[in-house]
């Protein structure tokens, strides 16, 4: 049974201790830093703050849609000042996940892309070869003469020994069959993320898990999901980092992915934001997905 | 507990009493009578068979992408020649369910239509008012506008009261955007068939269930199917034909959809071909999903 969550709005005491508790803070962005492309009041100073305390910021989102770089330019324009190396996006994982603990050989090493222009650029920065992704040759209608040049293999490419899911804003049938008879010749299915939702201008759409999910049904199978919640992302944050996990707080919106990942990867603390998906009542109830050591109504609550 | 299955190829009496047994043969077509375009031996001459013994023969099909009068032109095309009466797939029995069964007021009668041809057809005979579908407004890339209009509901129409999902070859993410917001409206979620593939060229490809998993994972829900096995369509059947259950048999090679089918619908019997998706040794493992009350390797073993 967990400790009952404390509560730091308005609470100037309990804000700095928590503060004193932690070295670094994991950040996840949208529902807490911003939703889409507006920022929240008092952001960028929350942010400001912690640094001047010398508290390390590290950026740890799900959207694959955008590489650290393209996170880079948001962050800065949106008053948050930061360093492509504050930031951690799960198509980042992925590349890192493939590069250095899957170690294909090289005739197996490519990779098969359902996603944006974000998996690319981070698999490119591993020096990964891919295929799928962007190329417009993947962007149209399928044909009867696709049908069958699947079906007989001729449009498949042998290197290829991983299927690599993001968000596709994209998404067709032509690229769904494609990476379905990838997974039937025994390509590795990850994901960057399974998120089933993304939330934009104030309403859900479909996130990356609600994209992929066909190659889950049609496939039956499941893949390795490299973003939060997954364990295979703190990990590699931890290497990249040195970070201290006692020291260390995530703080998110959701409790499925920012809250899970925090508490699973053993760190000192969480908190939990109720200017996202999630609100209090969400791990108030019986058998919550997770529940956070903290809570606020918002980031910037922390600057009492 | 199932009584052992009885096997009919090569045994003529058996065949003859199986014959004898039925007036009504309902067919599942794609694995029992073709394989995509490229029709299986002696099956002209099976139909032909019955059809001279006085059997009524109906085929039923998920295949939601052709209408029936698309089907007729399929079968005659392949040597069967027929009447549209003949033919019931899931477009037509959706149609149907919506027209005779829901009965919605009319400013909340209108479908939104994820899927092709087919299901446009049948609505319309049934005089049915939709929307999406081969419409090509759909058939594009989502825009950043798109998002937003979706959003605040200026893209949506009031009078849709059903998001209805066939197989759907020009899917994309625009269109399964729009069909989530009517959804989360309120609208009633309803499938043609939810099978997870489609068999084509000796492979599979995704089937109408892959295509609108997404809205399932997105949204939390999950429709009412009206292709095999869901009994609406069998009350559709008998309701058509006014046939006798007892003396009906369903035929097909699927045991999640065509043998389940007949057998939760108290038909007389169930023969399973071993053509198509399912073999023996899926209804002889332990616990399977149907066990048939006849087999045969393929339909054509009938012309004994």
């Amino acid at each position: 049974m967990a400790a009952t969550p404390k509560y730091l709005t308005g609470d100037s005491a309990a804000v700095a201790e928590f503060i004193d508790k932690f070295d670094t803070f994991l950040f996840d962005c949208d529902g807490v830093l911003w939703s889409g492309d507006h920022i929240f009041e008092g952001i960028p100073e929350t942010i400001a703050l912690l640094r001047s305390k010398g508290k390390r910021t590290v950026f740890v989102t799900n959207n694959s849609t955008k590489s650290r770089s393209e996170y880079l330019k948001k962050l800065t324009k949106l008053g948050i000042p930061s360093e492509v190396d504050d930031i951690f996006g799960s198509s980042y994982s992925a590349a890192i996940y493939i590069a250095r603990i899957l170690k294909l050989p090289e005739d197996k090493n490519k990779v098969y892309i359902i996603g944006e222009a974000g998996v690319e650029e981070e698999l490119e920065s591993e020096g990964i070869p891919y295929i799928g992704g962007t190329d417009p040759t993947y962007r149209r209608d399928i044909s009867p003469e696709d049908f069958k040049a699947i079906a007989d293999g001729s449009m498949l490419d042998d290197d290829v020994g991983i299927v690599l899911c993001g968000l596709d804003f994209h998404i067709n049938y032509l690229k769904l069959a494609v990476g379905l008879h990838y997974l039937k010749r025994g390509a590795i299915f990850l994901a960057t993320n399974v998120d089933s939702t993304l939330p934009m201008h104030h309403d859900f759409f479909l996130g990356a898990g609600s994209v992929h999910v066909p190659l889950v049904y049609a496939s039956g199978q499941q893949p390795l999901a490299l973003g939060k919640p997954s364990q295979a992302m703190m990990d590699a944050v931890e290497g990249k980092f040195q970070l201290d996990r006692a020291r260390t707080c995530m703080i998110g919106d959701r409790l499925n992915t920012d809250i899970k990942f925090g508490i699973e990867g053993k760190l000192g603390g969480t908190l939990h934001v109720a200017t996202g998906v999630n609100q209090k009542s969400d791990w108030e109830k019986e058998d919550p997905i997770a529940v956070p050591s903290h809570y606020a109504d918002k980031l910037s609550d922390l600057l009492i």
